[in-house]
């Protein structure tokens, strides 16, 4: 069979480079287009030295349909605006899309203009595109042409809480999901404030009660509990590259003893090849699943309060963008899920 | 006058020689006894190389009653347990003591065997002790013996809450603080978790739900709140020298203003020396408290939820220990408070 | 063809775990020991988290005899002294040895004891053992049965200061070798000197003119020179987590432009699957190699002083360790020689 | 006596904030302009969050005719050119200049031009100038109006070759620098390459051979060998906030031991308030001088080679330049040297 053809727009991003490594050794892909704004014309291994020897490719700009009509797959790892702007159904017709912004990733075109601060370009999509969780989506994902690939802070966040609201363990308007991430996350831009010197030996608390990924998280969980849910989202930078650790509060409906919560989480997620449910007594630590596609997961009672402490980890450029990128591309082309993704973490 | 003669013990731990930092150079105090369990016999700067030329002196054992006798004060910066089974009246009788354990913090013994697991040597001075938060409990602290100097995640998430807690805003029952601190919080001991390697480029939760600082907490905000109040705490290990942050949340019993909010913390701390209110839409960074004796403040109301999220941040080694212990020397021998406190923190 | 059975002494350890993490993606070999001193009977994966579910197998200890009858190829990742003590005849007669540490590096019995303080118990092995670094002793290295595997400094300043030795540019007493290291290279044991706090945010150097690895770079560099050479060494430990960055001085014998030297350094790398030779301009950094088994490499001629700075990196615990123990693992067993070491670097 | 009046232009750099924050708790300074050319007009804690509460002062331009006609020193802590360009007669005929960038580092002109690539607008004041490294001008600055003050690597490379030099211990042509800096070196430009993502976990020479400092560092050490000296110098970017290491190499020109080589820097250094020569087998270590004004020194012998490892370690940012700078304008105003100096470092 012929390889899958990949188009990476915004391959020098943080995002767009680690699509690039994994698909690298993705043994059914190969990559055609390697698009980027900014470096257009120069050796992607001139920009990131660790592709040296691996990809020494010129890069092109980034032209959607143009790479659009040379692959069967493109990853648009690109501003907000970006994808809502260049997509057509043309393009639609001719490749695969898997957007790594937040374009097509709410349904409601209202609440992502409110929380964006930017103006819709292609509404008419939205309906279309599936929200590229693969472990909650995974059948509707199959047959799409536009996926809208979730976000970092949202991906760790909904499958951490997922299961119990789902089951109706816990209060909906309870929750609070407290979340720290590295800096990658904040992207490859040239701003003061992710300068070394800024974010070294310091934390601090963003977007306190209006980061955009409160609905997105939102809406995902109104979906586990049947009915509408706002929380409480408080995001952080901390001085590390990589990885999100969320920590999920949630008020008790009823008793539930810790094993009887743990055997909701291994129902739901038993077969799952990528998340892992920690034996007791273990929490979730960003190291472990670095430049993996894996989630780590714990659950807690917390008795003397009624509540839950549901705790996971990921790494925000793998799980959190482009290996649930490759992983949807798998979906999309009938592979394995697990293709191109089998790596362990590398300790330290 | 005389200088105040101040005596260390536990001087080659992290918390004892940031004392010994602040005491060098404080107008009004000596240090005459660097006692250390560990090093005793060697010059503190072989131990500390920044104290070279500062503090070459020749250590010695961790005697009390022996440092009591020199000393007008004592500093216990030493294990769980110690202070308590080395106390004694006749100590008490001629030296002021502020003991950085949590040996006297708890007033309930049982709580205290409950939480850390071992008996209490003398709880006959429990009672005595003054719990030293010096914004809570100033006038208690100068006419006091013994003082119980708060812990480092308990000073930042009681100073953080207290004002929104006593003025009836939250709802006692919804409090949770999740926080998250440097790693010399771990102290110095020689602990494979703690080596670079395990810690660096890695964020994870620990003592889930049993954390020892929370029956503290629980106390001080229950004098807040006038009666028992229980609530959540996760400590998290985040990969940076000092300072801790803490995100609190907390529900409302009715509608509050981002102004009316903001007014019950500048009155409660408008003229606290130590405490800094930020500019509304600035949050708190623990670099911009680091090496000082500050705490950061910023208060938020998400109305999407009805809850309060109240942040806040300090240098776990000195508002969080060393600092406050030399603030409460000053309130004990009727000093300014500021006085050797004063230092702007250096970024970055 | 059955896969290559595999032993891995030390599995705990950092350079240990290295292996055990290459050889899972290895498509020709399986680990059936897991051996570990300090953890035996307890699961591999409950030391490292990273490994759950990709080895939860339970650790044996290290007895070398028992793991060299069940296995093709033992891996010893072991302090100095365990292998040259328990090596035996037997056990070279039954299965392969790749030793990690220092035991028989060395081929003069008095030079190992005089830098190591320590007595050398199977001298009778030395002459034997074969040096392991892949790109100087390929021939040499596929008939053996003893494999010494270089140390992480020396691999990096070896390979980039012996062409230029070799090729008779560089006068063989002016050379000097400063190298900066991350922490992992200082192994997992709990010492108060490897707390992140102690080594964060600082520069250090250690073991100056008197580091163990001087005299193996120091025989390999005789090797190239035809005569004996001494040079001095300086590392410096350095607040990341792996990495190796050599930069080495040598005066010129004649003048040689910068073309002529690349040419040199080309003729002699121009085939190493491991090694780039970077464009002009570009100089190395470790992160551009981070978990991979590439050395970086950069040559430049100080017109001003007649000395050329010639700068080396590599990732200690791959090429300067598990990944290099791989790397002869494959030539032994008649292997491509790159077979489970394709990694593209990840960076952030 | 009335308080020293002074101003700083570029107060929102790395040194101009750590001038700001030295001054802050200088008992004979206070500063009356805080100059910024990107942020006039905000106030400075906005930037500097950890500033609040102790200058919340608006931002001025960077008007340097304007400031020096209300301050009685006026530090330029500016891009290279800046105080070239705004030098006047009148202005040095009003107020003490104590500069921070290059332009009036060196005496020849035309080395100035052929190093950093400018012309140099103001070389009628070259001679005026004074070399401010404190510890080798102290009796020429005490007189002057324009103090050119040192560069960072070039106060650290200086101080711990020079006394090797000036007493004929070494060979003057075999000279080799190589330092190592933190990040804020680097300046607080948003630069893509100074990024958190691009710096941590991340080693790096650069400007190998052609970097700036090297005349600076040839023209002192020249003075000292009493001839022209040319060296070579290999800076490093490694991941930390602050701090240089620099480890130097010389060649004996006759058999010196180690006695006697500590005896010339104890001579010329004994005196000294911020140079502290270690005791024996302990080398510098940046943590140890962090926010500090102190220069750790360490003299070696390498006898199997016949040379000197001299390593020295300083703060950048202080004895680098803003402490550094504090102890030129103490010396211009008769102050003793330390006065507002007097740091313990913190560690950790």
């Amino acid at each position: 069979m012929a390889k899958i053809k990949a188009a990476i727009i915004g391959v020098t991003g943080y995002a767009g480079a680690e699509i690039a490594r994994i698909l690298n050794g993705h043994p059914e892909a190969e990559i055609v287009w390697y698009g980027s704004k900014s470096f257009a014309g120069q050796s992607f291994s001139d920009i990131y030295g660790n592709f040296r020897a691996f990809a020494d490719e010129i890069l092109q700009g980034e032209a959607l349909a143009e790479a659009a009509a040379s692959a069967d797959v493109v990853f648009t790892a690109t501003p907000q605006g970006f994808a809502a702007s260049a997509m057509t159904k043309d393009i639609l017709g001719q490749t695969k899309i898997i957007d790594l912004s937040a374009d097509f990733r709410l349904k409601d075109v209202s609440v992502y203009e409110r929380w964006y601060g930017i103006t819709h370009a292609s509404p008419q999509f939205l309906q279309e595109a599936v929200y590229g969780l693969c472990e909650l989506k995974r059948e509707e994902i199959r047959g799409a042409r536009l996926i809208a690939n979730p976000g970092c802070y949202t991906t760790c966040a909904i499958l951490t809480l997922y299961p119990a609201v789902e089951a109706g363990l816990v209060d909906p308007d309870t929750l609070i999901v407290d979340a720290m991430s590295g800096v990658s996350g904040a992207g490859r831009g040239a701003k003061t404030d992710n300068l070394f010197c800024e974010v070294n030996e310091n934390a601090k608390p963003y977007g306190v009660t209006v980061h955009r990924h409160t609905p997105e998280i939102e809406a995902a969980l109104s979906e586990a509990a049947g009915r509408e849910v706002r929380l409480t989202f408080t995001p952080h930078l901390i001085p590390m590259n990589r990885g999100i650790l969320a920590t999920c509060y949630a008020t008790l409906t009823k008793d539930v003893s810790a094993e009887a919560l743990r055997e909701v989480y291994e129902k739901r997620y038993g077969a799952e090849p990528f998340i892992r449910l920690l034996p007791e007594g273990r929490y979730p630590e960003t190291r472990f699943v670095e430049h993996s596609n894996l989630l780590d997961l714990q659950v807690t009672v917390d008795k003397r309060t009624r509540r839950l402490v549901l705790t996971g980890a990921l790494d925000n450029l793998v799980k959190g963008a482009a290996g649930q990128a490759v992983q949807n591309m798998n979906l999309l082309f009938d592979l394995p899920e697990e293709t191109g993704l089998q790596t362990v973490p590398a300790v330290p």
